[in-house]
């Protein structure tokens, strides 16, 4: 039976396909009127993802696949299947900013044990596996590791944007928002990136897909974080799509208490 | 008597000094609980300041220079007025995101007639002088230009943070919001370089000061835009702050509708 690990190199050969599709479609010039089905993301979100499919059935073809633009294809019996999102953070790339990235996870029955967050622009790339510590590598510094924070008054919030809540859903984060230290908007998966490197300690979302969290899983998790649905259960396929990411876990009954 | 483009190559070596001082603290690791007057941020700031002072101070002694942090010091009877903020973006820069910049502005008798926007980790910088072809450089991409968005329908709007209005300002916000295509939240001064490489259309900003906004408008006007207070009027020392910037000046009327 193959363990995880021995999928690393198939997942970061994935990355590398994807970027390279991504790359030339970034400020590229696109039209304020560009039509949803041509604009440059939409090609770009395709071509990614399809060059990650033809890495997977060239090196696992017994896997199966969930892909944000090309939806499932059934595995045989490994047990394993890859979740995929070629460019999480439209709206980022659409505005030409670099948060936004391409998200590769393998997950063994079920639990993500493998987890990618590519940034194709700056070259920036967070590496978890579970039971292992992240890494991280990029030209624009900072290192792998979340950092203490006892208190959630001390906590730097940081959410994609006001407009992911429900009315049921708003009032409970705002009632975090007013506990913590300071909030900061915008960031998709590049925030849970922030967060892996201590830069972030609290990032609330609201009906995620399994493409947006499987592959923050191992990320965080791997560099002493935690992400786990609002009601502090791990994060399962079917789940709610409500997140919670903290860089320090022992602030969860605090989060809890206003999101729960 | 001196013309601004002699005092280009001035801006150029503040802004490549400023971009050395405020390295060293980027992803450094702060701490949670980092006091505000010891923070990286606070540091960086001071720093980055101070090695523009110093590079105005041999330069151009006898200029006038509003800074963020060390206030305001008189100048002769030049009528030129350096406008710095070594830091614009104190959250960006406080969570490990790139999307925060130096900005430095040259005035002529209250005009500014130089402006840069650098952003000194991604090595991408903006410079536009009035009368000129705002100028582009950097490793991600893209080109200077503002891009044609005849209606608000189709516009990209962008806004730093939903928590920037009153209750007075925020219900005309909210109505220019539901007119354009799409909004994306952060961004600080690097919102207004993507509207100059025609990635964004429209950005609406409230109460900035002189040194957040002054850089801003060679660079938006140099390449096709406009920058303006809500009511359509140019931005000046001692203006109110509200701040609209339009990659197509054609849409400000429909704009001002829902602002003024």
């Amino acid at each position: 039976m193959a363990a995880p690990m021995d999928y690393l190199p198939v997942a970061l050969a994935a990355a590398d396909a994807a970027a390279g599709a991504v790359r030339p479609y970034f400020r590229m010039g696109l039209q304020a009127d560009d039509k949803a089905d041509d604009s440059p993301v939409t090609l770009a979100d395709r071509a990614a993802e399809q060059a990650m499919r033809a890495v997977l059935a060239e090196h696992c073809p017994e896997h199966g696949i969930i892909g944000e633009e090309f939806g499932e294809t059934a595995g045989g019996q490994s047990g394993f299947t890859w979740v995929l999102d070629p460019i999480d953070g439209t709206r980022a790339f659409i505005t030409g900013r670099t948060t936004f990235g391409t998200l590769i996870a393998l997950l063994q029955d079920g639990v993500p044990v493998i987890g990618i967050i590519d940034q194709p622009i700056t070259g920036e790339r967070w590496v978890g596996v579970a039971g292992r510590p992240t890494e991280f590598t990029g030209p624009l510094g900072g290192k792998a590791g979340c950092r203490p924070c006892p208190t959630l008054g001390q906590a730097e919030l940081s959410c994609t944007s006001p407009d992911i809540f429900t009315d049921e859903t708003r009032p409970r984060f705002e009632g975090l928002r007013r506990a913590v230290r300071r909030t900061s908007w915008g960031g998709d998966c590049y925030g849970f990136g922030l967060l892996a490197l201590g830069q972030i300690d609290l990032i609330v979302e609201d009906d995620l897909k399994p493409w947006d969290w499987a592959a923050l899983v191992p990320v965080v998790t791997g560099a002493g974080g935690s992400v786990t649905d609002w009601t502090g259960a791990p994060l399962r396929l079917g789940c709610s799509g409500r997140v919670v990411a903290l860089g320090d876990p022992s602030l969860l009954p605090a989060v809890m208490q206003h999101l729960s």
